[in-house]
């Protein structure tokens, strides 16, 4: 006999039979509430052509690094699971579900457990646990649900209620899948790219000058300047803008935003253009870029969201033989208060201006982000992110930003994940911590329950309109 | 119908019942002990003249940086909360209060809202919670209460049980009102100054030269020499002690005490003298001068206490506009094992000095403070200042630095305060949250319940005695 | 009448009453399961000849830094202690036991407290709270106590259940003691040297030459070339193990793992013999030996524990009169991500490796630790250490680190202390905090209570023996 899984309805909820019983009634204010998904990396071809899903491991196990990494740790190959195989025949599918689901206590305490747990029941009707045991049954139902008429990604933006889904995209891309979606009017749901520029702020890397070229092509505008890369840029957020972006995403070693003067930066550039740049110019000049990104923020009113200082590709042999994006990035300490003092003293008044800033360093959120949150209307404190979008961490989050910068200064939920059946789950997860930490306000008479209730709508609901401009 | 604004006598305490019923018996043990308040920035001039307060907004909001902050980054604008205006016409004053009132729910979760909330039931007798409804009613009660002959700083004083103030004050004020009050035979209360020397410690900064010529005029003492600057200092020292001072305080950008040789020392001041010390040098020198203090503070015995790392002044319009002290200073990481090595390895274990380090970068709690202060008779655990100044942020605090360093090593609660008629609210915050740690060590069995009436106390009444030598 | 003194069979489990039934029920099954101790400081000797212990101060506060430092904090002078005056005579021991009893207070919320109290009770059957009154009759008890014929550490081996202890020895120890220890029949337990060659890795420190010089003699390898240096370590780690040592354990300023050119290697290694090897490059030389050491441990199978960033003898004074060791090392912050990427590249997949990084700065273990330890099968969370070995800090702890690597990555408990007495309350309180944090989880659904009974005794039993290759 196995173990039945089951989704007790009050998971998540504080231990404090008082404090429980009050976040129950807030969570039952917001579980409903449709999913605004402002920052994430599903493929809008996906939405786009309604693409059936593959096998079960390509579905839940392969594209996803917050799942793999951690079997990888416990000594299983990338390989094994599918990673830079392209598409797996049925075998190597059911291999892959296999391991995951004999290494299912490594998940133990981790969210991926409950995120996974949550699809298996409430998206393919499983009740077994995962172990060597149930691994082909449960694989049978995923690949049974998988084959479905009704297993399709617009049906599922339907039935998870995603109001708005945001994509990750390069600023040449041309955006088709969104126009598609926004001139078909069957479809009510609303997805919008993200312009993400990263590599074209990077002028010491080695594929820089191919890079602006192709920006130079499809905006163009020459870029063999630093005033035509200008115009490239400010080109192409335009064009996204008209296919509905709300936002761009950042992401650099750090977050400085220290100004050149204009003969500096175009020096610089010219360097950058003909291959001798040093990093550390590459660096300055970068950051001269990021500043010039928050002017253009500041103009045309597109949310700026900035995730600094990860170590990308951590693992030389993960990253030759599996590229990137496969769980060997791993995070930084950054820097605030002096690396944005230059963008925030210039546009952080500024009321057309938003920047989110995420960060894997919780050690700014009482120190800097809160204290600069709460004083400069622009700039928005992230919620916990990648590794600590988890419940302890969200704690840990609305129990150090809040006393200093109160609700109305954070992102709302962004779940920026690749797992498309993972959304819902996510949401669940931030909603039901949110409404744990505003019942133990009240259970402290910090706040009444009308005013929590308020909140908990307000973080679900109006933050992430408010910040991304919905 | 407006909501009624109420105090729980239970708020802020545990939600776990038997916790709370424990920290609620603690808590009766020092809810109504004198309030003794080591370090603030409450004006002398005040309590001495017993000045009737102005209107409405100059008491509760533009002086106070803690709520104009989060209107600022609400969009407000700090003109219009009266800040760099002066005395403010009632229309003005009224104004302001509005928008407070109207944006009552971005201090969900802060300090501030519970601050002025116990200060609008139990000083202004309100019962209405602020709104853009019930703006012009609250500012009416408070105005009428401002017109009674009892709302004045002395009496006050005495009705909120302050034994000792602490003002902030330049080493060269002649401190006439602390020496009106000390001859003053109808006043009870203790108000003493504070030495807070920081402008004479930066001889790289543009004022310097300036600063350090008025010392000189003041003490008597030429400072043309690094000699004679020390003589200086000693002497306003000494004259600051004649007239009660317990204590000095310090903010600068790190904690160095680094010495230099005395033939270095004397060349960098002549160097700072001749106004062309670069800030690497000034940086030397300021170490060496904070060392020097520390030198003093074992000699004449006054407690040091230092607040390091801010930056001060980050958005340069409101500087421009509105001058310093606004909320615009965003605070630093900090280091504290190498930079006070030195002071500590020359003056660590002599029984008459204490330092105090206060600290708004968490992370060196439990890494650097409470070893450091578990091992050095002179080092005392600031507890949470400023933006920490707050109930999960003083759990954090006690969590991170009892266990290392126990309850004996910390500072005793300073409220660090402009805001007059919020001190018994700040000070009620922070007895309850350390009731509360000392109910949770209670029902964890790992204190009884007379150790922790005692510790109670002890935290409330001996301890700031004993660290700022009352 | 003076206070009893109490264990509560509840003490440190959680207060919420269905988290504490829980936890007492997940405590239950590990309460007495055997001890491992892989990593402490115990000395090989004691065990070895069964020495008698000395009296009551040597015993319980003289060589426990962590008893001695807050009592130095509260201005007893640790010659008082005993500290650096070798044998006691029963007037010494009696004033300083008296020093302790007196000063009681300042460990209230400390795990000294709890831990001394623990031995008080269950080793010398002790019902008298410490305090000046009872000093004399406790002294009296741990002294008779001391008589007993079964007051011996291998009798206290077999008591405390240690199935194994790792003690603490200088590559150029002969490692006689564990000989005796191995080859007697009558030893049921297991006494494991552990390798710590800290020394002989430091080339710019004033007695390396003669380190060197001495390894040389002892392993019969050149130690003129770094050729042959890597020739000695390596034999002397054969040595180890031949002698049963399963771990090498590894203390620097940073934890640096950057590999040099061969001929890079070889020419510092020449100019640190010379004596003519500046600080920087002695420290880039060390950071080259440990990544060979990280290499040696991927060939012999010795887990490496790293502990880095403490500033050693803070004090000059007291490294001057009373040496190293005396409770004035202080932690300093420490960087992972970029320090260990060139060993981890190079070995961090290997299954023949295990690398574990302590900390004491706690910013670490959701931004670098658990995101490298969720990827690299080679390394392992280190659970708090030292000053952060107490209740707050391991739920911080798991707090920090589950959700991102979950239980599996962690390094199991380690003790690291030389107060032979004290293990058993040490173990104990991290398995009462692990068993209410994972009470935790199953209060809020995140696990069943089966899993967390299957967890509960794998952190006790099975990850220690998994990490340390037990």
């Amino acid at each position: 006999m196995t173990d039945t899984l089951r989704l007790h309805p009050e998971r998540l909820l504080p231990a404090d039979p008082s404090t429980r019983r009050i976040a129950q009634d807030l969570y039952e204010e917001v579980a409903r509430l449709p999913i605004i998904s402002p920052h994430g990396h599903v493929p809008a071809q996906w939405i786009a052509e309604d693409t059936p899903f593959g096998d079960p491991a390509s579905l839940l196990i392969t594209p996803d690094h917050y799942v793999t990494r951690l079997l990888h740790a416990s000594g299983v190959s990338l390989s094994d699971l599918g990673v830079g195989r392209g598409e797996l025949d049925e075998a190597s599918s059911r291999a892959a579900f296999r391991l995951l689901c004999e290494h299912w206590p490594v998940y133990r305490g981790t969210p991926m457990r409950l995120w996974l747990e949550q699809q298996l029941v409430e998206i393919f009707g499983a009740h077994e646990v995962p172990s060597a045991e149930t691994a082909d049954r449960l694989y049978d139902t995923v690949a049974a649900w998988i084959a479905r008429p009704d297993a399709r990604p617009r049906t599922l933006m339907d039935r998870f209620d995603i109001e708005v889904l945001a994509t990750t995209d390069d600023p040449c891309d041309d955006l088709r899948h969104h126009r598609t979606l926004a001139e078909d009017g069957s479809f009510t749901r609303s997805v919008v790219p993200t312009f993400r520029p990263d590599r074209y702020l990077e002028p010491a890397a080695a594929d820089w000058v191919a890079d602006v070229d192709r920006l130079a092509q499809v905006s163009g505008h020459d870029t063999q300047t630093y005033a035509g890369w200008v115009a490239a840029m400010e080109g192409r957020r335009d064009f996204f803008r008209s296919r509905g972006a709300v936002s761009t995403d950042h992401s650099h070693r750090d977050l400085g935003t220290e100004r050149l003067s204009t003969g500096e930066a175009e020096r610089l550039y010219a360097d950058a253009r003909a291959g001798r740049i040093s990093t550390d110019a590459g660096d300055r000049l970068r950051r001269h870029m990021v500043g010039e990104m928050v002017r253009m923020a500041a103009d045309d009113g597109l949310t700026m969201t900035l995730h600094p200082a990860v170590h990308r590709n951590h693992h030389a042999g993960t990253h030759r033989d599996f590229g990137a994006d496969v769980g060997a990035d791993i995070p930084l300490a950054v820097e605030v208060t002096r690396a944005l003092q230059p963008a925030l003293s210039a546009h952080g008044t500024d009321p057309n201006l938003t920047l989110v800033v995420f960060t894997m360093d919780e050690t700014i959120y009482s120190r800097e982000l809160a204290p600069l949150a709460g004083f400069y209307r622009s700039l928005r404190i992230g919620v916990p992110w990648w590794f600590i979008d988890a419940p302890e961490s969200i704690r840990r989050f609305r129990s150090a930003v809040t006393e200093i910068a109160g609700f109305t200064r954070t992102s709302g939920f962004i779940d920026d994940t690749r797992a498309f059946l993972s959304i819902p789950a996510r949401h669940d997860m931030a909603r039901r911590i949110d409404c744990g930490f505003l019942a133990h306000l009240v259970v402290e008479h910090r706040l009444t329950e009308e005013e929590a209730a308020e909140t908990a709508v307000y973080l679900v609901s109006t933050q992430p309109r408010e910040v991304f401009g919905l």
